[in-house]
Order: C-alpha cells, then structure tokens, then sequence
C-alpha cells in the first residue's frame, strides 16, 4: 500500500509521501512515490502516486511527453500548459492513455486498474492549485474548506489533519503535521514504510529546494516519533478517567440520556431483544 | 457504516459502540449495537456486531436459543455453556445459519454475506475471553499481544489505542481511551455516531452494571471531545517545527540519508525518470 497527503495553504504546498509498496506480505518493495516537474520561474509542479505500482509508474513515464489536442493550436503538455488545470487534463489523459494500453489484459487478469494521484503546483501567474485525480482520469481540486488530500492508506493519519489544518495554517506547521500523521501512520499499519519524501513549496517561488529524503535515522522524524507518542501519552493521562459514581464529579459519565436508555441485559432465552 | 471496540485486559473488559447504520448516505439510522448476556454470578456476556444490519440483526436474535450438537449429550448454548470457546462456537453456529437462511437470496442480489462481531465476557471460574467472529463463523481470540479487536470503521482509532493499551492498563483508563478512539472517529467519518455504549467488566464480577448511553450531551464525552482536541492542539504547536537551515538546530530536518538521495527534479521532457 501507500500513504501519500497533499496539502494546500495560503502560503504554499506541502507533499508528503511513503515508499513502501507490496503486492502481498510477502512481496514489499522500497519505491518512491513523489515525482517532481519544474522549470524554475515558469512553473512547479510535484506528483504523489497510489495504487497499483505497474499504472503508476506507467503514468510517470508517459506524462513527461503527453499531448492533449487543442482544437487547432499546439498539443498541450505539462511543459506549455498556461493553467495547472490544463496540466491536469494532461495527467488525466496520460491516466486514459495506459487505461487504454493496459486496462483489458488487466481485466482478463481479475485485476482493477487502480490508481489514485495527487497532483499540485503553480504556473506562472495563476494561483496555486492542487488536485485528486482518479483511476478514470477525472479530477476534483482541494478548496478553502477542503485544503488536503490524501491518497492509499489515508485514515490512520486523518484525525489529525482534520483537527490542525486550515489555509491559514504556516508551511513549517503544516509539514509538522503530514510527518505526524505519516509517523501514525506507519505506527498501525505495516504496509506503509520509510523513507519518506517531504517537500514544501512556497507560493511564487516555482522552484523548490525543500525537498528532503527522510529515513529512519533522520534526528527530525525521530524527534516527532519520540515525542508526539510520549506526549500523547502525558495529554492522556491528565484527562480525567470517567467515573462511575457520579457525585462531586466535575464531567459525569452517568446522566439520564434524554432520547436513548442504556441497553438492557438479555438474561434468559426467552427475553426479547429490544 | 461501524465502530466497535473490545477491550480484554487484566482487570476486565471495555466495550465501546456507536449506533450509526447507513445504507448509502440517503439512508442514515440510528441503531444500537451492544447486547449484553448476563446471568448474574454464572455467566456475563456481551456481543458487539458490525456488517450488514439484517445479517447482524438475524444473529442476535437466534444467538437466545440456537443449540449446538454436544455428540450425545445436552445441546450446548450461550446459557449453558461451560467455557467462552463454546459459547463463541454457539456465535459461529448462529452467523452459519443466517448464512444458510439469507445467504444464497443475497448472492442472487449481489450482496456480500458480510458480518463481524466481538464477542467477550466470562463463565463461572474460567479466565475472561475475548473473540472477534467473522462472517464464516470462524473465530480468533484476543491475547496478551493483541489484546484489542476493533470492527467497522477501525483506521481512524486505532492510532491511539495502539499507542496507549497493553494488558495492564486499568479499566477507566482503557474506557477514556476507547472513547477517545471513538471521538477521533466520529469526527473523521460521518457513517460513525452517537449515541455511544459503553461497558466495563471488572474481572470475576460475573455480572456489571457499569453500562451507559452516551449523547452529544454527555458531559464526561463533551469534555474528552472538547480537552482532547485543545491539549492536542498545544502538544502540536509544542514540538519544534522543522527547520530548512541545518544550522543550530537540535533536530535538523536536513542529513544526508545513507541509502538514500532526495528525489530528483523533471525539468524537460527529455530528462529519465529514476
């Protein structure tokens, strides 16, 4: 599996991705996940990829040189596209173009053409822009309210995202927090695994020299894993355990519920279930 | 969809419920998920049940009196059973007579005989036990390594749980930190909600009356939802935030990793992919 997140602020784009791909247990592999395309001054763009690793990698190779008809003008491709919407037509259709190549041997196969990507960047000008693209090359793209996407194994690391993240949010705290919800991440689930790719993009730059590769011995991902899990612990045990007897408790367990009363007992055959 | 946990540690159990069902977001209802078995001072069980909800619902009901052949003897049930492996098969057996009933119409309308249960308590002087049933009937009990099984919605909790429960974690705390599980869960996913059951078992009791409703207005889950996500929040901002300039700083983001290098960036079409 994957774990990839991509996140859009005010102040720029944060990417962060895992390498750990398996086609069952018994088959886990180290394959980067993050693609980065830039011509500094005119454009940034960075590609995180999900699913099944033949279609992707597939994608990455082709996107390079695909062209999407413009009517009567110049094929658009990544290089020339004038909006990153455009680019991600272009994305779409390299997606299209290995559905068409592979997508019937992999049917006769039993096997879904599954693959999910997270494509963001700037060009020129026009704001920056991230977006989700799918297995049929369709898209949707992040909004104010809705500032992050996730691909692969995404709901491990989901709560925390939902509780820091807002547009406003600073590059350095929002890469604090895809690290947090990557460590978790990799905590429960074994198909998810170092080393990461972080990069982190400021807005206008249309370059990028954040990017760093992260594994275990990185003192910055150690510090977080170490400390997020023994702080978590600290905030946990200040948090008052519920009590069953409801006298003098400052945040009673035990009040009469208005609309539900608790599930009675079943104690012989013949009780009804209510 | 689900959330529903089991807890099996030395002190006791901890069960933890939501009640939301939904059959496609157009059709979201409130049911409960919890049934408790009890015969005070012989026999104390509890049944949480996640899948579909007529399969689930269809078990519950026959568990009361479904009746396993013993070979010659008295036909084994949840009321007489003298372990909680022979109660668990008792489980088995009802899911495999739903499955015999509504198993084939199913098939025919496309729909996955798909039900998960956990099924813990105890008998007489035995050791409380802990299973996790699946749609075959088939089951797989809790040990001192994994002493937790989550149905349904189980990604989003299962960070925390994790993290903070091994066998001798004590009963409130293991309840606080099942309900923070559930709270993480609720927010992430809407096919999870309120009202919430919850159970604790304090080992040899053979009986508990420590079982509760909880609502949005519960004031212990109001001040887990509203403290958890504040002390977070200042856990959060505490650790420092990652540094791009490796000068001075106590945990530089940027090392050189061994194995290995930050991965490169496409700048024309022509340039390889590696």
């Amino acid at each position: 599996m994957t774990y990839c997140v991509g996140i859009r602020l005010n102040a720029g784009l944060v990417f962060l991705s895992d390498s750990r791909t398996n086609a069952g247990v018994d088959a886990i592999s180290t394959f980067r996940k993050m693609m980065v395309y830039e011509k500094p001054g005119d454009r940034f763009m960075t590609l995180l990829s999900a699913g099944n690793l033949s279609i992707s990698q597939s994608v990455r190779e082709i996107l390079q040189t695909e062209k999407l008809s413009n009517g009567d003008g110049e094929p658009i491709t990544i290089w020339n596209a004038t909006s990153m919407f455009d680019a991600a037509r272009v994305l779409g259709s390299a997606v299209r173009r290995i559905y068409e190549q592979d997508g019937p041997a992999l049917r006769n196969a039993g096997i879904d053409f599954n693959c999910s990507m997270i494509f963001g960047g700037q060009i020129g000008d026009e704001a920056m822009r991230l977006f989700l693209v799918y297995s049929a090359g369709n898209f949707i793209e992040a909004t104010r309210e809705t500032c992050f996407f996730q691909i692969g194994e995404s709901k491990y690391g989901k709560p925390i995202l939902d509780r820091m993240l807002n547009p406003t949010t600073p590059l350095a705290e929002a890469a604090k927090c895809a690290l947090v919800s990557m460590d978790s991440t990799v905590k429960s689930n074994l198909s998810v695994g170092l080393p990461l790719d972080l990069l982190v993009y400021e807005a206008g730059s249309l370059k990028s020299d954040k990017i760093v590769v992260i594994d275990e011995h990185n003192p910055y991902f150690q510090m977080i894993h170490n400390t997020w899990g023994q702080r978590l612990r600290e905030v946990f045990e200040g948090i008052d355990d519920p009590c069953w007897n409801q006298d003098a408790v400052a945040h009673p367990l035990i009040v009469p519920s208005e609309r539900f009363t608790p599930m009675g007992k079943i104690q012989r055959p013949e009780d009804r279930i209510v």
